[in-house]
């Protein structure tokens, strides 16, 4: 296992503790000199909040930790491919390096329903994609599976 | 001066706050039934932190208000154009209205370098420009100006 799919896994740890509090299973962790310095996962429905997925919720923690707003030194991994919303929070945040377990092809903006990092904002991440890409998306569809199951 | 205008005027006197506290001074507020539940301002500068522009604020504030993640009944008035984050943030609430003062070619995301509204996510807010456009923009031009003087 390399760096990325361990980081990787620390995300995916993340999106399982969603899925345990009922939360679609998303997670993401930010790495900066080679060290975790904050962990998010999706909180939408437990704390009733647009805002909280997995990827604020770090870039959150990691600009309190950090003391600054500009993450340029960081690397974020997140288990599924981030919305407009957190793609937008990851170009104001300057981070530099995102890499991305599975595509959302309904709602993800680095890629599948438009690619923010490659139009003329004022930031462009670079985007890795594929990284424990089977692990991230079987954890969706066996999330959805469940619900399914319940209803 | 009708009720958009109100209500614009409420989010211009939150750009002013932000504006004495050093920051780019953009503000927001929610309406619903006709009243403000939350006002928002730019504090990215202040509070060091990314996310932390007008409408992001403002939305945190509304769902905490409302207890919920959908803010379906809500109008949203921002002094300008919001970018991807809070357009991002906008979608995932499911704010129906949007009505915004001035354009923002740099990196507004409602029209200017994208629109991120008519992509096919699963919400696609209404956007209504040029509501005091005029005094949105001197407060940001003014803002701008007296920066480049005491450089």
């Amino acid at each position: 296992m390399d760096e990325h799919q361990r980081f990787m896994l620390a995300a995916l740890r993340e999106a399982e503790k969603a899925a345990a509090e009922g939360e679609v299973p998303i997670g993401c962790v930010i790495v900066k000199d080679g060290r975790i310095i904050s962990r998010g996962r999706n909180a939408r429905e437990r704390k009733r909040n647009a805002l909280l997925h997995a990827e604020t919720v770090a870039i959150d923690k990691a600009c309190r930790k950090l003391g600054g707003w500009r993450l340029w030194q960081c690397d974020l991994y997140v288990t599924l491919e981030p919305c407009p919303m957190c793609t937008g929070a990851i170009i104001n945040a300057r981070i530099p390096r995102v890499f991305i377990g599975a595509h959302d092809p309904k709602a993800g903006a680095m890629g599948s329903v438009v690619a923010l990092q490659d139009l003329p904002f004022n930031h462009k991440p670079e985007v890795t994609f594929g990284i424990m890409e089977e692990e991230s998306s079987e954890m969706l569809k066996g999330f959805f599976r469940t619900l399914r199951a319940k209803k």
